[in-house]
This record gives C-alpha cells, sequence and structure tokens, in this order.
C-alpha cells in the first residue's frame, strides 16, 4: 500500500513534470532613445504570455555600449531607408510611433541617462511598474516629442504609469545614488559581455545556454530557436482570426 | 439581344477582372558575395508562385553601391554576430549556407565583377536560365567556398544550371562587351536611384509606386504592404501543415 502510494505519488510528479515545462528566460536590453528598441519592447510584452517564457527587462545605457562597440553614422541613403522603415514598421506593428523634430538632439546631444536611471531605480525597487513606464517613456518622445531628461518629465511619465507621486518622488531622489549608477553600469556592461553592439539587444536563454539576437527583426527566428510559434506582430489579431 | 450580349460581356469582363487582379512586379537587386541576398533570392523564388507576384532578377555590383552610399567595416561585436546570424538564419531557412574560410578575400579582394558581368550577359540573352545560374553561383562562393572569378568557375556553374556548354562559351566570351558592362552599370545606378545602400535591395512597385526593402528581414513587412500572406521562410511546409 505504502509502495503503491509512493508510486502513484511519482506518477502524479512525473506527469506534473511534463505538463509544465521548464519556462525559458528572455532578456531584454534597451534604451528609450532608440527607437526599433520600442518595437521589441511592445512584441516582447505581447508575447509573454503566449510564449513560454519569463521576460525580464533590462533598461541600458546605449551610449556606453556604443562606446564600447564603435559607432558609425549612417550614410544619408541608410538613413533615409531607416526614417521610412521605421514609419512602416511601426504602422503593421500598431504602435503609435512619430519620428520627433529633431532626432539628433533627442539621441544625441539630450540622451537618456536620466531616464536610465530613474528605469534602473524602479527596477530595483517596485519592478512591477517597469513596462509601464518604460511605455510612457517611449511614448513621451516618439510620439509626442517631449523632454525625458528633466525632473519634471520623470514625474510625469511615472504618474502616467500609475507610480503614487510619494513613491515616485522618493524613486527620483536616488537615481544619482552610487547604487543605482553601479546597477546601471552593471546591466549595461552584461549587455556588452553578451557581444552588445546596439539596441535593442535580446538574450534568449535556451537549454542553458544564452543566445543573443540583435535588433527588433529577429523575432521570428528566436521563436523557432525557443520552440514556440510566431504570430506576426500583432498575436491577438491573428488568434482571433483562427 | 445584341444589347443583353454586350452586357453579360462586360459582367464576363468584369469578373475575370476581378478574378485576376494586376499582377505586382518585384525587383531584387542582388549580387553573389554578398550572403544575406542568398537568404532573400531564396525566399523570392520560393514566393514567386505563391504571391500574386512578377518576380524580377536584377544582378548588380555591390561595390558600386558601396562606393556610392558610403561603407564601414562592421566593428568585432557585430561581424562576430553576423556571422552566428548568418548560420541561425541559414539553418531555419534551409538554405545551405557555409562561410568560407577567408571571407575577406572573396568578397573584398576577388570580388564577383566577372559573376555579375556573367549573370548580366545570361539576363539580356537567355534570361530563363537566370535563376539557377543565380543559385549555382552562390551554392559555389557560400557552400563550397569555390571560385567564381574564372572563366572555368563559370562555365561549371553554367553546365550545373543547365546551359548548353556552346551557348555558355559564346555568352561568356561577351563579358567585356560594352553593351554587357553598360548593362550592369544601369542596374547598378537604378538600384541607386531607388535608394540602395547594400545587397539585397527589394523594389517592390505597390499601386504603381516603388517600395524599397533592405536586406532578406523585411519579407513579412514586404508581403503586408503587397496584401500577401508571409506563411515563414518555407512556404511549402506551412501550407502541408494546414
Amino acid at each position: 500500500m505504502q509502495i503503491l502510494y509512493m508510486y502513484s505519488r511519482q506518477v502524479i510528479q512525473r506527469s506534473f513534470k511534463m505538463a509544465t515545462p521548464i519556462r525559458k528566460s528572455v532578456e531584454l536590453f534597451y534604451d528609450v532613445v532608440s527607437p526599433y528598441s520600442w518595437l521589441a519592447f511592445e512584441v516582447m510584452c505581447r508575447y509573454q504570455q503566449k510564449w513560454n517564457i519569463d521576460l525580464k527587462l533590462r533598461p541600458f545605457f546605449l551610449s556606453g555600449i556604443m562606446q564600447g562597440a564603435g559607432f558609425h553614422q549612417p550614410g544619408p541613403s541608410k538613413a533615409s531607408y531607416m526614417g521610412k522603415d521605421l514609419k512602416r514598421q511601426t504602422d503593421m506593428y500598431k504602435v503609435p510611433f512619430k519620428m520627433p523634430r529633431n532626432p539628433a538632439e533627442v539621441i544625441l546631444i539630450k540622451g537618456s541617462l536620466n531616464a536610465g536611471r530613474f528605469l534602473t531605480a524602479v527596477d530595483m525597487n517596485c519592478d512591477q511598474y517597469l513596462e509601464e513606464l518604460t511605455r510612457q517613456l517611449f511614448l513621451r518622445v516618439y510620439y509626442r516629442d517631449e523632454d525625458i531628461t528633466e525632473p519634471a518629465s520623470l514625474m510625469s511619465a511615472a504618474a502616467k504609469a500609475g507610480i503614487p507621486e510619494d513613491l515616485a518622488k522618493q524613486l527620483l531622489s536616488t537615481i544619482k545614488d552610487q547604487a543605482v549608477k553601479d546597477r546601471l553600469r552593471e546591466t549595461t556592461q552584461a549587455a556588452l559581455d553578451h557581444g552588445a553592439f546596439g539596441s535593442p539587444t535580446i538574450v534568449a536563454h535556451v537549454d542553458g545556454k544564452p543566445q543573443m539576437f540583435f535588433g527588433s527583426d529577429r523575432m521570428e527566428l528566436m521563436a523557432h530557436m525557443l520552440g514556440e510559434k510566431w504570430y506576426g506582430p500583432l498575436p491577438e489579431l491573428a488568434k482571433a482570426k483562427m
């Protein structure tokens, strides 16, 4: 009787294991000044429930990556193509992207250091707000052409992301703390260690091995390697049609 | 009776028109030294029957594009990533790619001028062989690590592409003719005029307007813009599953 009981427990445990395969983890390294990162961010958020993955949002500092990996400004034909490509892709992906009036000022002059530190402070203290704060910062830069460097800008994004005002103020007061600076630096270094040379950098852990993907355009390939299915950039619509 | 006859003829014509929408034309500009061009070439060949398109293969000269558009060697992280990316993608696309032992020699020193001229001569005289000759040249460089600059190499590729020996010899004798050189230059210029900065460059004519796409990774987007469906890189397998 005892043996039978133990046996059936083993069977139950075994079938439980079979029914719930180990979730794979996917790290999305991104900087909110990178428009292709927005595409990857929205797609990964859409798929985090659909695929058997744990999505880990990893805000990093793109300038640190560019310094570490070497960077060339695109020539005029490539720059012009990228503008068109972003418009077409964000249309198809239903991401409300608008190019800011002065992209060079947004990306190269104003940059994203404070935004990256604020995201890092949120990640360290209350990561349940990280996804929505990320989205609100993308919306500021690449939809409404608004600042993301000033404290008031970060507070406004935090409010839209549902972070209580007192908490947001407290988080904002920590963004120049050594712990926050160190954490942003460590995250950036972790991406560089995976071979990053731009944003987004996606690291999927497949069978215990990290697989790095650059850009927003390797989703179908990543799905294939994760053993998951790609339903296009609008998976919920695809489901509705089936 | 006459009126009724005319009317039904109109109806028939109209429904015939509705049943056979105007085919859209898609130009694939490529150079056989570009491995991502091979991916795009195979995918476009797989889709030319499935989609309502006329595929026009347009062999061009990548060095002419690079000179025209400015070119930077990728940094070490990006170069290493591209090697992995090609391996993963060609595996998934079922294209038998192998990186040659010395890619810099293949691409930058030996180059593809003779191969481009031979493809051009075939395109001008007997374009029914163009697809298979293109494939045979890709297989030489990016599968068997063989030369594509010598006359004997081009003759061997031609034989595998089913071009009769006499015809292949005659075509080979024309590759330094002014007409062939001019045609390759014109094709390269046409791509530059569409904003090309690398290979492959794909120009889809949608509602009479040319839409340029760079690379092998905008197929799903191009399908969307053409009003066609993307079934992944192996459309025949996708069909078999449905």
